[in-house]
């Protein structure tokens, strides 16, 4: 996604080399009209799926969710990483953080996903895919379809990309950086 | 907002006298045209306010903050829970949830809020306005305006929106609960 791309090479920040911070318009600020148009994009490439739903995880997940739900018109469920004390029923999964190295809980209420659902998973990121393979695993839970993962950025240098396409799932990724190598952001082709 | 209150009728739940949960529609799964629909409710009731930012907190003002931003045409700055490994210099404040019974910090860096900002922060309840304090306070810091705020749904049975008025703040609740006993939903007026 061309727009994207030119943020990143405009706005975006090497902290290290595998550490790229997009927290001027995607992870703390938020250009609300790129978000949008992400989401836009995002129906572009999924259109013809029925897609009735869209997951993601909270936080930093949340406004590309809402961008894409509202682009597809239909729901967005957002994966919570603390138990609400009004949820009873949920579907939980652990995922494991390679960047904060630690473990966490999500988890989505049994109300809002079933096996009539055919849902397109959304986040702003893609390294290890841990995240992903939590969410697939409470889809799996719950008897949804997962129909694709669309991921704002993707670390191709990690390795859940890779691991991904290899299982087979169908894997959008509007930016793909090869390398942060040297203070400098290298987009794959 | 009328639209609001017909979903709040019907796909609230009263879980006890102060407690109602709107986790079908609003913050665990989300309608996306209702929530883009109350960013446009917010560009109305502040349009003339020359607002160039809107704050909230992660995760349930997410996506509220970005539909009110996106109405508005400006960026979205949400604060958040946990410092992140990369952000420094930031400004801070602490919050009481009454609802969780515990304090946490709210952090917002440096980087996205100054004395030229006009903000305007929404959030998704209202109860005891301690997440708005919080938020005025690191706006105080910043040496940036806080221009008003709005709430989806202020519990007007508790003390924060009174006291957020009684200091001079400009508030905007698109519904207010008068009451959620005997199981029963009241709004006012």
């Amino acid at each position: 996604m061309k727009e994207l791309k030119d943020y990143i090479k405009l706005h975006g920040k090497v902290a290290n080399s595998s550490t790229l911070k997009v927290d001027s318009f995607i992870n703390h600020q938020i250009d609300p009209k790129l978000m949008m148009a992400i989401g836009e994009e995002f129906k572009k490439r999924f259109q013809d799926k029925n897609i009735n739903k869209v997951l993601t995880i909270e936080a930093s997940g949340i406004a590309i969710g809402l961008a894409t739900a509202f682009a597809f018109n239909v729901p967005l469920v957002f994966a919570k990483k603390k138990k609400p004390s009004t949820m009873n029923d949920m579907y939980n999964a652990t995922v494991y953080s390679f960047t904060k190295k630690e473990s966490y809980n999500v988890c989505v209420s049994k109300e809002f996903l079933n096996e009539n659902d055919k849902v397109l998973v959304v986040d702003d990121f893609l390294a290890m895919g841990n995240a992903l393979v939590g969410l697939k695993e409470i889809l799996n839970e719950a008897g949804a379809e997962f129909v694709g993962a669309g991921i704002v950025i993707e670390k191709g240098f990690q390795e859940g990309g890779k691991f991904l396409r290899e299982n087979g799932i169908h894997l959008e990724s509007l930016a793909i950086i090869d390398s942060l190598e040297n203070n400098t952001i290298k987009f794959k082709d």
